[in-house]
């Protein structure tokens, strides 16, 4: 099923029942027994693995989970250029994001109440390769900035609570 | 390299030089060519992929972008757990952490502008295991909860720059 199908499909589900377009996700994250820092993830069928490097304890059997944060913003602005492209009828035929994030250690060691424990910084450099004039991949930055739901999640305060089970 | 050496071992170095508290991280994302949401992501060493379920147009050969969001946090909730108990002497058996995020997608197909497409709800939900009084775990969790990168990027607003290369 092409994007364009897709968005349609959704489009119909949505205008007949809005509800349909409420959607959840979930994962379980557990810290591997006998290590300091790996951790197994499993979100639906996948499993993934996360891991520090030696200088923050750990092994370096995958990426950090502030690396996997930047992962994730980076694929969510691939997928949004894509879903983006179809329906701004923008020819698209390669999408490239890198993702550069700056973080402070004071704050997560706890060192300096002044410092936030997250990333201080971070950009999103994007290259676009297609027949289209450049206006409009200017047009479609603008469509997928406003519609990216990790960056908004980055740029914006989500809710979250935590508790103990 | 024990946690308690390498907190030891950060606040000497970061004492001597505030800046060696200073790191930065950098993601590649690819869009492998000829599928509509296939993302190739490099991490240093380390290779991640990325997909959408066939609902949203993907071939669901691994995690979403937000499902990766979702790890991100909940791995940095268990990583920091693991610090934050070396730290403050609390002993700790085991750590599970389930992340659970609720999504409209009016907002990252544009049906709505009320909408935001983000997470609209994030819970965490936190399962310690250890010798200690239960107070000293909800004491851990207060120190987790101030110090986590990633739940700080989740909670708060944090600068991106968005540029076409």
């Amino acid at each position: 099923m092409s994007l364009t199908d897709v968005i349609e499909g959704t489009r119909q589900a949505v205008k007949s029942d809005p509800h349909n377009a409420a959607v959840s996700f979930s994962v379980a994250n557990a810290l591997v027994p006998g290590t300091a820092t790996v951790v197994d993830v499993r979100v639906r069928n996948h499993s993934l693995t996360v891991d520090e490097p030696p200088a923050l304890g750990g092994t370096d059997t995958a990426a950090n989970p502030v690396e996997y944060a930047l992962a994730a913003l980076g694929s969510c602005q691939v997928v949004t250029y894509q879903f983006w492209a179809a329906r701004l009828g923008i020819p698209l035929t390669a999408v490239r994001v890198t993702v550069d994030g700056d973080l402070d250690l004071h704050g997560f060691f706890g060192f300096s109440h002044a410092t936030r424990p997250g990333f201080g910084d971070v950009r999103v450099s994007v290259a676009l390769e297609g027949p289209a004039a450049a206006d409009r991949y200017e047009e479609l930055r603008r469509a997928v900035d406003e519609h990216c739901p990790v960056l908004d999640l980055f740029r914006n305060e989500t809710p979250v609570s935590t508790k103990l089970a």
